[in-house]
């Protein structure tokens, strides 16, 4: 893989990659060729001592463009008529920081703990997009075994990179698709957030596993990945080093969990083998995913890696993908019981999810 | 308050309130026209034994009705025409247990835990519907001073009977209001789950507020409602016996926390004042809320009440309202950082927010 940085007019940082080892320098000379523009405020973090979480405030988002005509995408290639956030006239990945972050430069490391209760501070780290493809009317589910791969070495160096900076303690790298779960620009693309704490959801996850080791010895997420292969019934998809099933404890409609089998903290530390690896059992599922209702599945693809400074060798990398359809025409809604209380109802049986995917085509 | 129970066709217990005192009996003695039904099968609950949480399966839930129009409303009285869920010809206040239910009956308390990664329990607990007022027009914010005092009874009244029963861990009281939040029936009416386990987010809220006092000796429920009514500027409504803020660290475009001034751990514990004096202030911060955009605005209601059988007190009774709309035409889903991550994003600067909140119209 090739990589080659260049800078906005607005001074945000953006990256060509390219999978044949070219082009990726040519790329980055084009000059964006928008008037030098002011970045957006540092956004804020506020800690809410009932729960312990930190929320990040970041108004300035609320100006971002939602759901543009494709013929003002800001993520396609610059034409000669139309300059987007990508200067060149094509790419093959590239990624860059986002114009609207919820973390950003703030100057520095955190500052220290207030005492009262009402402590802010700034919202340091960075967010980034990822663009999968040029092509506008592409998807994930649709991309070549070569171009996954070169997204997986995309998440792998961005996530290097992020989390060598001062004051990150989390990379969190993802995909929101479908307009259904809220996503505002319908290119193929993903994002990165590098969080300034460690998410309240990988904590306690860490914290389960913390009580499962010092209980039985075992690592909690080689229990549910052993468990569940050994199951079989709700394994979706699976080859040597990944295996892709639906929890029996899914919160969502349709929910799969892609694992690799070997523990590692997140993906850098993925071999070249597991890399090229994770794209036929990934392809496999979002292909049975669409091919369920027969229509575009509205997903969130998470990857849960490890903390950066803290509990590498407790966490196991693994992906989350779930869909809020719950049926062609019904969204799951996640309203009082999920978001005030955390209690997940879940009106598919997991087991009957895995069967519908289990007999979906993948083409 | 006079209360008088019967049962529909299906055997599901319906009761009667009326703040009068007369006319309960009268409607509990209308029999269900309709022809004695099934009973939805129990729901089950599944461990995640990586979040240490529980998850319902409720799949029966899908066949549920989605946006009856009008004349169709199974929350309207009966008429010489039509069966609804409610036998009587009108009524003030009805409770009766969900027929599509994410907790039920399951004949005992649960089973002990078993030792592998994938363990089921029934789904033991109830879910009750709350109909807050015949008029299939009204809403929640346009009712009088006694019929939320009706209300407040309500949910005192079914805590309390929900709580004594076997395998109850917690009664959670809540609203979800607005299609844009997932609400599946139009008629104004709320929902009581009563848990087989205590929720999630209020054990994170109880480790946290142990963990305040260990250190400070303080309640920290009582820190925030102290630092919010010193602050002064995110306080949208108060009297005597409740104030409600908008939380310096509110997660959602919109948020209230309304707290009552004295420490009780659930609404049982309010006092014949406090129950009077919650009206005023609640039926304030709603019309506001409304009033912010000039529509209607979907949001969740939920009341935060301690577990039933342990720190009842650490626990500080109050209600959290939010609401997802962050623009008229607009609104927040939780996507990938929060649902995968429980890291939340608000676009809405809190202390904006109060601003709005507090310049509204209240009529």
């Amino acid at each position: 893989m090739k990589r080659s940085a260049t800078r906005l007019a607005d001074g945000r940082e953006l990256i060509y990659f390219s999978a044949a080892g070219t082009g990726a320098d040519e790329l980055a000379a084009v000059e964006d060729r928008r008037p030098p523009g002011q970045r957006p405020p540092a956004s804020e973090i506020r800690y809410d001592p009932l729960l312990d979480e930190w929320v990040a405030v970041a108004a300035h988002r609320q100006a971002r463009v939602v759901l543009p005509s494709s013929e003002a995408c800001p993520l396609c290639p610059s034409t000669a008529d139309r300059a987007t956030e990508i200067p060149a006239a094509d790419y093959e990945v590239v990624a860059f920081e986002n114009r609207f972050p919820a973390f950003g430069d703030a100057g520095g490391v955190l500052a220290g703990d207030g005492d009262g209760v009402d402590r802010r501070r700034p919202g340091t780290g960075r967010c980034e997009v990822v663009c999968f493809t040029a092509d506008h009317e592409a998807s994930f589910a649709r991309l070549s075994l070569d171009q996954v791969r070169l997204v997986v070495d995309v998440w792998a160096d961005r996530t290097t990179d992020l989390a060598a900076r001062p004051g990150v303690e989390q990379v969190f790298c993802f995909e929101n698709r479908g307009e259904e779960i809220g996503v505002s620009l319908r290119h193929p693309h993903g994002q990165i957030h590098a969080f300034p704490f460690v998410a309240p959801r990988t904590r306690q996850m860490l914290r389960t596993a913390e009580a499962h080791r010092r209980r039985t010895g075992r690592s909690v997420f080689a229990d549910v990945l052993a468990a569940e292969q050994a199951a079989g019934m709700r394994v979706v998809a699976s080859n040597t080093s990944w295996t892709a099933f639906v929890p029996s404890f899914a919160r969502w409609p349709f929910e799969v969990h892609v694992y690799p089998h070997r523990q590692v903290p997140d993906i850098p530390a993925l071999s070249d083998a597991e890399r090229d690896a994770f794209g036929p059992v990934y392809l496999d599922v979002l292909r049975r995913l669409d091919a369920v209702y027969g229509l575009a599945m509205p997903y969130v693809a998470a990857w849960h890696q490890a903390p950066v400074h803290h509990d590498r060798d407790l966490a196991h990398l693994h992906l989350q993908l779930f869909s809020n359809r719950r049926a062609p025409g019904l969204l799951k809604h996640p309203a009082g019981t999920e978001a005030a209380m955390g209690v997940f109802l879940n009106d598919v049986d997991p087991d009957q999810a895995a069967r519908l995917l289990r007999a979906a085509p993948t083409d």
